[in-house]
C-alpha cells in the first residue's frame, strides 16, 4: 500500500527511489567494470534495506565507521565487514566480541600503539580480526605514509603477533575539494598507486597482504583503471548531495535525498518563503560554502522534486528555514501566490550523510507516492 | 550508583551537572530579578531530567520548537506549553488533539492564512489553543512588525472567531550576532519595546492580549528592565556553549555541554591528534567562525574539562576529530606523549542545541564521575 507524499508530516527525508537505484548500479557498474570487488560505506545510508538494494546489485560485504553500525548490520545479516576507522584501545574488546559471534570483521591500525593494545587482547583469543594498515595517500586525515620505515615495522611486529596483516586501505578524503576531471583522476591514481606500493613493500618482506582496499566516492567514480586494487569503498555515491555534483560526480538531477518541508510563512519585503525545515532537518552542514556554486543549507525543488532555479535555503534556525532568490530569477512578490502557506518543496542537501543523521527514517517516494518508510539507526 | 567517566564508550556527550545548576539558577535568579515569569526553551536539551531541574528552580511552563516535543513534554507532566513556530496548516490537528487532552497548549500564528486555518479547523471544536501573535522585532525571520496594519487585521479576525489573542511573543535572534554589552542592551531593549508596543496596540483595539513573551539567552541575560513584559523564553544558557561565550553572556567556563572523546592516532608532521569525535558526534555547526574567536568545531579540554590552551578541533570528518594547536602554545612534537593513544579529551561545542542533537543520551558528571545517563529524544 502506497501513500501520497502530502500526508507525510514535515520535515521529513526523501529517498527517491529510482534515483538511488540508479546510483546503485552505476557505481557496481563502474566497479565490475574495474575488475574490482564493490564494498559499499554504509555510514551515509545506516539503513539495512539501502544496504540490502547494494548487495542485490552486486556488493561484497560492507564498510562501516562506528561499532554500532558493524553490530546492527551484523544482526540483519551482514557478515563481511570492514571497520574503516582506527581501532581505539577501549574499542578492542566490543570488535572482538563480534568476531566471536562470528562476523568477519576487519579493523584497521595506522600506529604501533594501537598494534600494541589489538595484539595484548588478543594474546590468548583465537578468534581475532582481520587487520588492515591504513596508508596516508594524500596528508587528509590517519594513516601511515606508504614510504615510511614505520609501516614495515608495524605490519612486522602484527606478523610476530600472528596477526599478519590481512591488506593495506586507503581514503583520498582530498577528492572532495576536487573540482575537475584531470583533478579527479589525478588523486584516483594517487590513491591507487600509494596503496599498491605500500602492499608492494609488505609483500616483498614476506607478507601476503591479499587486500588493497581503496575509495571515496570522487575516486572511485574518476579511475581509469585500478590495476593492483582488490576492493572499492564508497558511501555517499548512493545518494549524491550538492558536494558531489559541485565536486562534478554527479548531476543535481541524480540527488536522490530530499528533505519535505511546509510552507510557514513569508516575509514579503525581505523576499523570504519561511519553511519548517531547519538545520535540525537540514543539518548545520554547508559543504558548499567553498566550492564555485555555494547553495545555502540547500537548493530548493518543487513538491515534486523539480529544482526551482535560483531558490535557495538561505538560512536556518533549528526549526526554521529562510527560502530567497538569489539571482533575481524570480519576483519575490509572487513568492505569497507561488508558494502559499501549507504549500510543499523539497530541498536537496549539501551533504547526504549528515542530512540524514538527522532523522530516524526514510520515506520511500516514487512518483510523488511513499512506497515505504525504511529504519535508520543513530548513536556509536 | 556511580561510574568512572574512563568507563564510558565514546564519543558521547557529558553534562557537568555542577555547571548546567548554576547556569539554571543563574537565569532563574536574573528573571526573578526582572519580575517576569520565566518559560524555558526545552529544544536545548529535550530532555524531560533537565527541564524537571529547571521547573525545581522557579520556570513555569515550557517553551518547544516541534509538536513531538510538545507531547514528549506533555506525557512527563508539563502541562503549560507554549509551542514557539508558526503553526503550520498542517499541524493544527495535531495541536489540537494534544489540546483536547487536556494539554494548555498556546500556539503562535503570523499571518492571516495561518489564523484562517486554525479558524476554520476549531470552528466546531471547543477546546482550542490559546494564540499568540509573533512580532518581528529585528528582522530576523518571522513575525508581524509591531507597527503593521496586518498585526490588527489577523487580531481582529481571530477575537471574531472566538481566539481572541491571548498575547504577542517575540524572539531576538539578532542578539546572536552581538559581542558588546551595549549592543545586547540594545538589542533587548528593541525586543521588549516593540513586544510591549504591539500588546497595547491590542489593548487600544479592545482586545485583553495578557501575555508579552519575549527571549533569547542573550537578551535575557542582558535586559536593564522588562517592563510590560509578562514572561521570558531562553534555552541554550542551561548549557551555554562556545557561541554564547563569544557573545559575551558566559565563561568559557560555564559550558555544561561536552563531548567525551578518545585519542585514536597521531600525524607528528602536521601536529594533529586524531580522536573519535568527528562531526556526527560535534554537529557541523561552526557557529563561532563569524565571531572574534574562531574555535573550529570546538575548544579542546583535558578529560577533566580543563580548557587546553591553544588546542582547538580544527577539522571534523564523520566519526574523525583532527586536533591541533592554532597559536603554537603546545610544542606539536610533545603530542604523542601528552596525549597518547587511548587517552581522552573533552571538546566543548559551538553550539549546545545542535551537538547534543547528534546524541541519544547525555552522561551526567560530576568531579569525574557519571552520576546518571538521561535519555533525549529527536525527530518530529
Amino acid at each position: 500500500m502506497t501513500t501520497d507524499c502530502s500526508d507525510v508530516q514535515t520535515p521529513a527525508v526523501l529517498i527517491d527511489e529510482p534515483r538511488m537505484r540508479h546510483n546503485i548500479h552505476r557505481m557496481q557498474s563502474q566497479t565490475d567494470a574495474l575488475g574490482v570487488r564493490f564494498r559499499p560505506h554504509v555510514k551515509t545510508s545506516k539503513c539495512v534495506a539501502v544496504a540490502e538494494r547494494q548487495r542485490e546489485a552486486g556488493a561484497q560485504g560492507i564498510t562501516v565507521s562506528t561499532l554500532k553500525e558493524a553490530e546492527q548490520f551484523f544482526d540483519a545479516g551482514f557478515h563481511d565487514i570492514l571497520y574503516a576507522v582506527s581501532l581505539a584501545p577501549n574499542k578492542v574488546d566490543r570488535a572482538l566480541a563480534l568476531r566471536r559471534r562470528g562476523c568477519r570483521l576487519q579493523v584497521v591500525v595506522d600506529s604501533m600503539v594501537a598494534a600494541q593494545s589489538l595484539a595484548g587482547a588478543t594474546q590468548h583469543d583465537r578468534q581475532h580480526p582481520d587487520v588492515l594498515l591504513e596508508v596516508d595517500v594524500d596528508q587528509h586525515r590517519g594513516g601511515i605514509d606508504a614510504d615510511s620505515p614505520q609501516l614495515l615495522e608495524i605490519a612486522r611486529f602484527l606478523h610476530t603477533q600472528g596477526l599478519a596483516p590481512h591488506g593495506v586501505m586507503a581514503h583520498a578524503g582530498s577528492s572532495y575539494a576536487c573540482s575537475t576531471p584531470a583533478d579527479l583522476q589525478r588523486v584516483a591514481e594517487q590513491e591507487r598507486a600509494q596503496s599498491v606500493h605500500a602492499a608492494q613493500r609488505l609483500r616483498s618482506d614476506g607478507m601476503p597482504c591479499p587486500v588493497v582496499s581503496v575509495g571515496s566516492t570522487p575516486t572511485a567514480l574518476s579511475a581509469n583503471h585500478l590495476e593492483g586494487v582488490t576492493e572499492v569503498r564508497a558511501g555517499v555515491y548512493v545518494f549524491f548531495d550538492l558536494v558531489m555534483a559541485g565536486v562534478g560526480v554527479c548531476a543535481v538531477d541524480d540527488v536522490a535525498l530530499s528533505v519535505l518541508t511546509t510552507v510557514i510563512g513569508h516575509q514579503r519585503e525581505r523576499g523570504w518563503v519561511i519553511v519548517d525545515a531547519g538545520w535540525m532537518a537540514l543539518s548545520r552542514d554547508r559543504g558548499t560554502q567553498s566550492q564555485a556554486a555555494d547553495h545555502g543549507y540547500g537548493l530548493v525543488c518543487t513538491h515534486g522534486g523539480a529544482v526551482i532555479d535560483g531558490l535557495v535555503l538561505s538560512g536556518a534556525n533549528q526549526e526554521h528555514g529562510i527560502v530567497s532568490c538569489r539571482n533575481g530569477a524570480l519576483p519575490a512578490e509572487d513568492f505569497a501566490t507561488r508558494f502559499p502557506i501549507g504549500s510543499r518543496l523539497r530541498v536537496l542537501p549539501n551533504h547526504a550523510c549528515a542530512t540524514a543523521a538527522q532523522h530516524e527514517r526514510y520515506h520511500v517516494v516514487q512518483e510523488g507516492h511513499v512506497m515505504a518508510t525504511w529504519p535508520r539507526f543513530g548513536g556509536w
